[in-house]
């Protein structure tokens, strides 16, 4: 099943079913008005939820229109919980490399996890707005999962089920800002501003054999201004499952439903796979020649991150995103 | 006016008035079903809460009944967002002195800030349920803000205007699992469970004289065990306002209605004021005699947070917690 936000003027917007080719929609307001609603009675809802998208795949539902990304928001336009994993772990270690910093070993057996705002997140093709490039702009392409309730304490074995929803992110941040910040000792907070989401939110089982393990085994590709810059494969080098993120997440506390958890920047060892941030180019070349060269995104500068699946079909719809200065 | 959140089975219950006495109350989902949509909306229920406000006041409230704390959820019993200030700059400094650790000269300036998870807070006579007394459970007596919608880049002369909303929270602690948390760089995740918030939100009006320079001037009094150990002025040592909070918060992203800011642990220079953490008493106990000797808290243990006005009533009500033992 395929989920997406209608823009409608609210905070929440409107929930759509979508069909498995992103060409049609249908607003779901006769059995859930919003997402979150949706994920709060899941097993109630998801089944009439399902039954309209056979419908609306069938050409059969009423009052089907033309989907287009650049109406949704977020399918989650805020959320209740924003946690995001690093479980590319191949990642954190070129990036600590870069400046000659060593990684913990405990970092291969012990998720970094870090908790991010959640009160604002912006559309797939929203624009980035930021009031100075100086801040030094990135992207970064990432897996995310959105939960239903969680107790406390759940077993890694029993946290795959409570899975509800995955869609793609792009966890913007500011890493000119992220020294200054993470010496200060309580984590990311300004260098993290809204993240953007992909248009549709999926149930795993849309992923075929793709979805094994609490993983998802396909490229995830990023381009800048158009020129593809990494498609590594969100199923190799993922240190933490999602079930496993999940389980770290719940060790002291409930997660309760549309919990957001995001993969952390997917990034594979083989580096002909390219990269799904800046800050990884970086790093590469840092170690390569002692510099680096890619400059992080100016104002102009587009994002565009897509998944597809074996037959070069869309997943979840692309996030598209320029980068633009603010004006107060 | 004086807002609570009554338990009704939902994930979000009744938004409740509640008069100045703390005396009765009275269901107001003819206005608004729940405190986020009140603040979805502010400009336009605000005004009929507090018609009802003034009705019940003066007795003439229809279906009025008895106010209890102990059938409270947190105000907002989950929240887009819970962002968490370190304004008392003197509970940092100890803290790092006992463990002869500089505190850069920059927190004095630079407020100190940490993103908190939002999805489940606890009522304010929850208990407080913990697998492990090892976890070195501790509780932390705060002043905290409820937010309207705010844009980013908000200059801190502006920021005065969009605070919609006072209360009390205890910012549970696992103490023993800090140190290990803070040195992976990402911040507070696992050390940081569901926080509680006293039973009653109250518009900064209610404060009188006592709300001056977006600070609350009073003494905020925390009981462990039924016995006062920490009365400090929160007007006192707050370094940073609610005002310079927020500003801090919208630096680079927009806040939606319904965040909450934490002022961060209350705490006088005056030592004779007692604590409002276990932390800074076993700082003071380490810097005075090598060693600390007052234990974290054990299951059994309980926490009182209250805050009284000048003629000794209570505003918000009271925090009352119990730490329990989990069972899974």
């Amino acid at each position: 099943m395929k989920l997406a936000t209608l823009k409608d003027g609210s905070r929440d917007g409107q929930l759509l079913v979508v069909s498995r080719d992103l060409k049609t929609a249908c607003i779901a307001d006769a059995i859930a008005p919003t997402l979150q609603r949706a994920l709060d009675d899941w097993n109630f809802i998801h089944p009439q939820l399902d039954d309209l998208y056979h419908r609306l795949n069938a050409g059969r539902a009423a009052n089907s229109f033309d989907f287009e990304a650049k109406n949704c928001m977020a399918p989650l336009p805020r959320a209740f919980q924003w946690a995001d994993g690093s479980s590319y772990v191949n990642h954190v270690e070129l990036v600590r490399k870069a400046r000659n910093a060593e990684m913990p070993e405990s970092f291969w057996h012990d998720p970094l996890m870090y908790q991010g705002g959640s009160d604002d997140f912006i559309g797939p093709q929203d624009d980035i707005v930021m009031q100075s490039e100086e801040w030094g702009i990135d992207f970064e392409s990432e897996i995310a999962v959105i939960t239903g309730d969680v107790p406390m304490g759940v077993k890694v074995q029993h946290a795959g089920d409570h899975l509800r929803l995955l869609m793609l992110v792009n966890d913007v941040s500011l890493r000119n800002l992220i020294p200054a910040e993470l010496s200060k000792g309580f984590g990311f907070f300004q260098s993290k501003p809204a993240s953007s989401f992909s248009p549709v939110a999926v149930t795993p089982d849309e992923l075929g054999d793709a979805w094994k393990d609490g993983k998802v085994h396909l490229p995830l590709r990023s381009s800048v201004n158009n020129m593809l810059v990494g498609q590594p494969n969100a199923g190799v080098d993922m240190v933490f499952s999602f079930a496993q993120l999940l389980t770290h997440l719940c060790k002291t506390r409930n997660a309760r439903a549309g919990t957001i958890i995001g993969s952390g920047t997917v990034s594979n060892k083989d580096a002909s796979k390219g990269y799904s941030c800046i800050a990884e180019k970086r790093a590469l070349e840092m170690i390569a020649v002692g510099e680096p060269v890619t400059p992080y995104m100016k104002f102009g500068d587009s994002i565009k991150i897509e998944m597809l699946d074996k037959n070069g079909k869309s997943i979840f719809g692309a996030i598209e995103q320029s980068v633009v200065e603010h004006h107060s």
